[in-house]
C-alpha cells in the first residue's frame, strides 16, 4: 500500500475542504448574526492540518491501484466528514456534543438529511447555510465517486458504468481519468445548481432560502433551513420546483453528461433504467394519491395531489424533505414510501437506496430464473437496452444486494441493543442506510432523542450506505491489508 | 401440459388423504369425546371425491416433465390444504369460520404452526389429534419435496442436491426415481417419530400428549394440543427431548438417508451446512443465555439456561413452541429471534426459512465479492465442502433470496394495508414466510384477531414460504401457461 501517496491526497483534501468554511463565514459577515468566528477558526484548522498533512509527503505523487482508491474513497468521506463537526463543535450556538456534531456533519456530508437540531429557524443564518453547504459538497463527491470512481473499482455491478473501456482498466491512466470527469461534473451539477436556485427564486423564495434549498434539493439531501422543512413555505410553485430538479438530479449523471457533451437529448430517451425510474415514480404518486382520496385525507383532490407528489417524489428519491406529516398518512401509505427509498434514484445520481438498476437486474434475473426453472435446457441471458450483460456483473448485483440486508439485519438489531422501539430503529435503519434522511416512529421529525451510541450506529450506517457498501466492507477482509 | 395425469394424480392424493381422517376419528372413540361424526364425514368426502376425480382419468399414467411436477407440486398443497379444512368446517366445537378453517388446515399442513383457535386445551381430543396430524404429514410431504422433487426441478439452487447425476435429469425416469426415495424418507421420518414419542413419553407426558408433540416437533411445526404450548409442562426434560429432536429434524433429511443406507455416521462429520446450522444454533443460545443473566430476567442461571435453548432453537429451526413470552424478553431478543428464523433450518429438513446453505452460499459470494474487488484480475469460486459450485447454482440462490425479499415486502405491505400494525405485519410475514408461527405484537400469541383479508394473505405467505417461493412463482409466469 502506498501508504505516504494516500496521506498527501488526504492532506490536499482537507487543505480543499477548509475553503468551504468561507462562504458560511461571508455569509455570517452579511447578516451580522456574530457566528463568524468559529467558521474562520474551522478555516484555520483545515488549513494547517491540510498543509501540515500533505507537506511531508508532497512529492508522492504515485499512480494509486484499486486498493489505494478503496481506502482514499472511504478517508474521504470519514475525513471530510470529521472535519465538517469543528464548526458545531465551536459553535455557541446550537452548543452541540460531539456525538451530535459528528451526526450532523455525516449526515450532510453523506446526503442522508437526517438532523438532530430542534429549532433550526433560529439558527445564526452562517450555520443554516453551512448545513445546506455540506450537502452540496457531498452530494459533488458523490458524482464524482459514482461516475468516475466506482465503475472502475467495480463496486456493486457499477463495471456496467465503465463504458467505452474494453477489459481491466490500466491502473496508470486512473488518476488524469477520474480528475477530467470530475471536472466536466462538476460544471455540470453547478449549472444544475443555479437553475434550481434561480427557479426557487422565481415562485417566490427570497434568495438566500432559494440558495439554500436549491444545494439540498440537486444533493438530493433533505436539510431544510426551516423545521417545517418545505412545509414551510406551503407553495404548490416550490414543492413543483422541487420535484422538477430531484428527478433530474435523481438520474445518472453521465446521462447529463453525455448530452451536454453530444448536444443532444437522445440519451435520456434510450436509457431503460430512466424508464423504469419514472415507471416506478408515476406509481408511487399515483397510489399515493388515490389512497389519499379514498381516505379523504385532504380538503380537496388539488392538495391531494400536490401532497402525494412531492412527499412520494421526497421519498422515493431518498431526498427526504417534508411537507407535511407523511408519516402518518393512512394505511400502508408511510412504509411503502419507507420502502421506496431502498429503490431509490438511478445510479451515479445523488440519490441514495440500492438504485434502480440494481432493481430492475434483479427483476430481470428473477425473471430469468422462473423461465430455466420452466425450460431447463434453454439459455437465457440477462439483456438490458439490448445487450447481454455479463453474468459477472449480475453477481456483483446480487453481492450487492444480500450486503447490504446483512448491514440492515445487524444495524437494526444493534439500535434495539440500545434500546429503540422496533419500528423507530426500522426505519432509522432504512432511513440512514438509503441516505433518506426521515424515518417513522420516534425518528419521523429529528434525531435528537436517539441515545449517543444509537448515533453513531447510524452514522455507520449512513457511510455504508453511501459508499455502497462493498468500498467500506472491503476494508474489514484481512486480503485487504496484506501486502 | 398433460392435464388428465395430473388430475388423475391429483384424485389419487385426495382419495388418499382421506384416510388421515380415520384416527382422529379412532381417538374419538377412544376418549368418547363425541366428535368422531365430523372425521367419519369428513373421510367419506374425501375418498369420495378423490375417486371421481381419479377414475376418468385412470389411464393417463404418462411420465411427467418439470413443468406438470411444479403444478403438482402446487396442487398438493392448496388441495389438500383445502380438504383438511372439511373437519374444521364440519365440527361444532371449535365453531369455525371459512376463512378460521382455511387457516388453520393450511398453518397445519405447511407445518407453520400459526393458530386461530383460542382454547385449544378444551378442544376435543380429536381435534387436538387432527392438528397434531395435520402438522406431521405436512412435514412428510415436505421432505419428499425437498429431497425428491425440488433439486430434479432445480428450484433456488437446490439442484445442489441433484447428487448422482450428471447434466440434465432425464425426463422419463421422475416419477420412479421419487417413489422410491419417497419410500425410503418415510421410513426414517416414522422411526423419528416413534423415538421422538418415546423420549418424550420417558420425560414424563402421557402417551397422547407425546405422540401429539412428537408429530410437531419432528415436522418442526409447533402446534400444541395446550394453549401454553411446551410451556404447559414446564418441564428441562421435555424441553432438552423437543431441542435434540429439533435439531435432528432441522437436519439434511438426506444425510439421514445416507447414513441409514450407508450404516456410518461420516456423512454428518463431513457436511459443511451442518457445521453452520451448529455454529449459529450455539451462537443464539449463548446470546440469548447471557443477556437474560445480564438482565436477571429469570431467578436464576440454571432456568435461563433452559429457557434460552428452547427458545432460541424453537424459533431459529421455525418450529415456534413457546415455553415463555419470549416476544417480551429484553433488548433485541425478539426480533434477534424473529430474524434468526429467515435463516431457519437446512435444505431438505422441515425446518423452514431461506435455509442454511442458502445463507451460507451468500456469505461465501459475499466474501468472493469483497477478494474480486481487492484482485480484479484473480479468479474466485465459491467452494463448498471442497468443490467449487457452478455459477447456475449460485445464481440460482441470488434469485430465490430477492424473490425471498420482494415477497416479504409486498405481502407486508398488503398486511398494513388490511390495518394491521407495523410490528405485527413484519413479524407475521416473517412468521409465515419462514413458516415459523408466532410473531411479534397482536400476532405473538394467536392470529385469532387478525382480519379475515389479513388470514388469506397470510396463508398466501405460507405456500410461498413452503414452495420454497419459485415453485409457486412459475405458475404466475405466461411462459409456463404456453404449450
Ligand atoms: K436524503
Ligand atoms: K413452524
Amino acid at each position: 500500500m502506498q501508504y505516504r501517496a494516500i496521506v498527501r491526497i488526504l492532506g490536499l483534501l482537507v487543505a480543499l475542504f477548509s475553503v468551504t468554511m468561507i462562504p458560511p463565514a461571508l455569509v455570517s459577515l452579511v447578516f451580522q448574526d456574530g457566528s463568524g468566528l468559529p467558521f474562520l477558526l474551522a478555516f484555520i484548522l483545515c488549513l494547517v492540518t491540510g498543509i501540515l498533512i500533505w507537506y511531508p509527503n508532497r512529492r508522492y505523487r504515485e499512480d494509486l491501484r484499486a486498493k489505494e482508491g478503496f481506502l482514499i474513497v472511504v478517508l474521504f468521506w470519514t475525513v471530510l466528514g470529521s472535519f465538517g463537526a469543528l464548526p458545531f463543535l465551536l459553535l455557541e450556538q446550537p452548543g452541540m456534543s460531539i456525538t451530535d456534531a459528528f451526526f450532523e456533519s455525516f449526515s450532510g456530508l453523506t446526503t442522508t438529511g437526517a438532523t438532530v437540531i430542534e429549532g433550526i429557524d433560529y439558527l445564526p443564518k452562517a450555520v443554516q447555510f453551512y448545513r445546506q453547504q455540506l450537502q452540496w459538497f457531498g452530494g459533488m463527491g458523490i458524482i464524482v465517486l459514482a461516475v468516475a470512481i466506482l465503475p472502475i473499482l467495480g463496486v456493486g455491478g457499477m463495471q456496467l458504468y465503465r463504458a467505452e473501456i474494453p477489459g481491466p482498466v490500466k491502473d496508470s491512466k486512473m488518476t488524469p481519468r477520474i480528475a477530467d470527469t470530475a471536472k466536466h461534473l462538476w460544471y455540470i451539477y453547478l449549472s444544475l445548481t443555479i437553475a434550481c436556485t434561480v427557479a426557487f427564486w422565481l415562485v417566490g423564495m427570497n434568495l438566500f432560502d432559494a440558495i439554500c434549498h436549491a444545494f439540498s434539493t440537486v444533493a438530493i439531501g433533505g436539510f431544510s433551513n426551516y423545521d417545517a422543512s418545505l412545509g414551510h413555505f406551503d407553495s404548490v410553485g416550490v414543492n413543483l420546483v422541487c420535484v422538477v430538479f430531484l428527478w433530474i438530479a435523481a438520474l445518472n449523471f453521465a446521462l447529463h453528461y453525455g448530452a451536454v457533451s453530444g448536444r443532444s437529448l437522445k440519451g435520456y430517451f434510450y436509457d431503460p433504467e430512466l424508464r423504469v425510474f419514472f415507471i416506478i415514480q408515476f406509481s408511487l404518486v399515483f397510489v399515493c394519491f388515490i389512497t389519499l382520496v379514498e381516505y379523504s385525507w385532504f380538503a380537496d383532490a388539488g392538495i391531494a395531489l400536490d401532497q402525494a407528489l412531492i412527499q412520494s417524489v421526497s421519498v422515493s428519491t431518498t431526498a427526504g424533505f417534508t411537507t407535511t406529516d407523511f408519516a402518518h398518512w393512512p394505511a400502508f401509505l408511510p412504509i411503502m414510501l419507507i420502502f421506496s427509498s431502498f429503490i431509490g434514484g438511478c445510479a451515479s445520481s445523488t440519490g441514495g437506496g440500492l438504485k434502480v438498476i440494481r432493481i430492475f437486474l434483479l427483476f430481470l434475473q428473477g425473471k430469468r430464473e422462473v423461465n430455466r426453472l420452466i425450460h431447463p435446457k434453454a439459455i437465457y441471458s440477462v439483456k438490458v437496452g439490448g445487450r447481454a450483460l455479463p453474468d459477472r456483473i449480475v453477481e456483483a448485483v446480487w453481492g450487492f444486494f444480500s450486503a447490504y440486508a446483512m448491514i440492515f439485519v445487524i444495524v437494526m438489531v444493534c439500535l434495539i441493543a440500545t434500546g429503540m422501539d422496533d419500528v423507530s430503529a426500522f426505519t432509522a435503519t432504512a432511513a440512514t442506510l438509503n441516505n433518506l434522511g426521515p424515518g417513522l416512529g420516534s425518528v419521523a421529525g429529528t434525531y435528537a432523542d436517539v441515545s449517543d451510541s444509537g448515533k453513531w450506529i447510524l452514522v455507520l450506517a449512513m457511510l455504508f450506505g453511501r459508499l455502497e457498501i462493498f468500498s467500506l466492507l472491503v476494508l474489514f477482509s484481512p486480503t485487504f491489508w496484506r501486502s
